[in-house]
């Protein structure tokens, strides 16, 4: 397995799914997975996608800047660190931010166990 | 196991004895631990520190703005992500950066397993 093709796939699949169909993410959650959004923390694939969907803005694009992967350990995860910028429909100035996922296997593909995302004020 | 009092007082002693003691870093890491900085991998305790003693600056600054972590999975691993400023001796603006940490048990503490650090550039 190739952590760094992985970690590729799965940022572009997680923004551009993000950025055109948020609902589309649920398929990546399960009852296991976390997220902590600006340090407000959900557990569960339908709480998420719920926080997901309720953040105060639709439309949106993110532009990755940079993706850093390691593997996380014996199970077989992958750590996956992005850093990027976040464009908000009608707002002159993207925003930047930091996010993680903590990628594991399961039935032959990956669900995110974990996901932070944090905003990197200017 | 309270997650968030072990990472805030990793946060704590890492960035402390980073700022004034770096070659003090070893003992967080082992043979297995990987770090990411700013994009280049580096793996075991002993090449971690050689590049953090390695880096291009000797007296610096960390100001944490934002801690938050999870549980990383049943190894019992706590997964940390840190927002904050670098401040270098010298400069006049401080550098925005963010880091995520892989903390696994071992006897009895911590060591960092996986370590991903970027600048958020301005």
């Amino acid at each position: 397995m190739d952590s760094d093709l992985v970690a590729k796939q799965f940022v572009e699949y997680y923004y551009s799914t993000f950025d055109t169909n948020r609902a589309g993410l649920a398929s990546l959650y399960q009852e296991s997975s976390m997220l902590t959004f600006e340090g407000t923390k959900t557990q569960g694939a339908a709480a998420i996608v719920a926080k997901l969907a309720g953040l105060p803005f639709q439309q949106c694009h993110h532009a990755v800047s940079t993706i850093d992967c390691q593997p996380s350990g014996p199970a077989g995860g992958i750590l996956v660190f992005v850093s990027g910028q976040l464009q908000l429909a009608g707002e002159q100035h993207a925003l930047k931010f930091s996010q993680m996922f903590h990628l594991m296997p399961h039935q032959g593909s990956f669900f995110v166990l974990n996901d932070i995302f944090r905003l990197n004020y200017a």
